[in-house]
């Protein structure tokens, strides 16, 4: 058996792009900072999140069936952490950043690389998490930056080296 | 509706770790580049990956039922391309690359920065894929290094950034 701190520390070195998925709809709105996120077929185009069943935002997630997945950019490491931050609630999260609403309702957060807009279209328990599999609505393409990603428990800056030592 | 191409130039901008997934038993070797890893829960350890259909490794995964995720340095671009290249068949793709055998017998590959050895619980149809949900079975924590990562359709170097600009 894999101790829980060993799974940890292994899943510490993969390498995961940071990003902030939203939610709006009947349940309210919901943000939260997220890496597991990953693309699963482009037919017809498709990616999965992983949710903690104990979280907050959780009910609020499953509840509207919508979302939208917001790849940040390096700049934008105060957006992750904000998204991030228990003391900030779902409604000040959303005051504090710019965004706009493609299909599905949830806010598409300015400045991001990517949003995938998206409605939930199997959601399913394992363990802890819950799984959404999620049908993409809309794509917006953002301006060309350099990526936030999380590697080690830090922060860097991904595709432009002239960056990387600035976060690294 | 989402075009195939529009949704592949967003997920061009989620960056992923470069990973070799392996697996070994009754259907015999196979191993392949990937970059659809993603971590589930911790409740038991779980990780999910996603596997094309249509492959040729598809059948040889889905049979054995074991398999494991190699995340690989930054160093092992070579790596990476030797896993990814249809000339190469699967018993050269091994016998060129140094690695042990942890618990259900799918090769871990030296110098990857960290090793997953799972048994596969679930496997489920999307589309062109299908997901694997996989339980960890051994975890091999590698040598400290820079990760590997794939981003804007190319390689890059994450965790030391004075490497970054050799792979940028």
């Amino acid at each position: 058996m894999v101790s829980i701190d060993l799974f940890r520390d292994g899943m510490a070195r993969l390498t995961g792009a940071v990003n902030v998925i939203t939610t709006d709809g009947p349940k309210g709105f919901a943000g939260m900072t997220a890496t597991a996120v990953c693309s699963v077929t482009d037919q017809p185009p498709t990616l999965l999140t992983c949710i903690n069943r104990s979280s907050y935002a959780h009910p609020i997630f499953s509840g509207n069936g919508v979302l939208c997945v917001n790849v940040l950019a390096a700049e934008q490491q105060d957006v992750a952490q904000l998204f991030a931050d228990r003391n900030v609630t779902m409604p000040e999260r959303l005051a504090r950043v710019a965004h706009e609403r493609l299909l599905t309702g949830s806010p598409a957060l300015s400045g991001a690389l990517v949003s995938f807009d998206c409605r939930v279209t199997q959601q399913q328990q394992l363990g802890s998490h819950d799984l959404f599999i999620c049908e993409v609505q809309a794509v917006k393409i953002g301006n060309p930056a350099a990526g936030l990603t999380y590697f080690g428990r830090k922060y860097h800056s991904i595709g432009l080296p002239a960056l990387a030592s600035a976060l690294g």
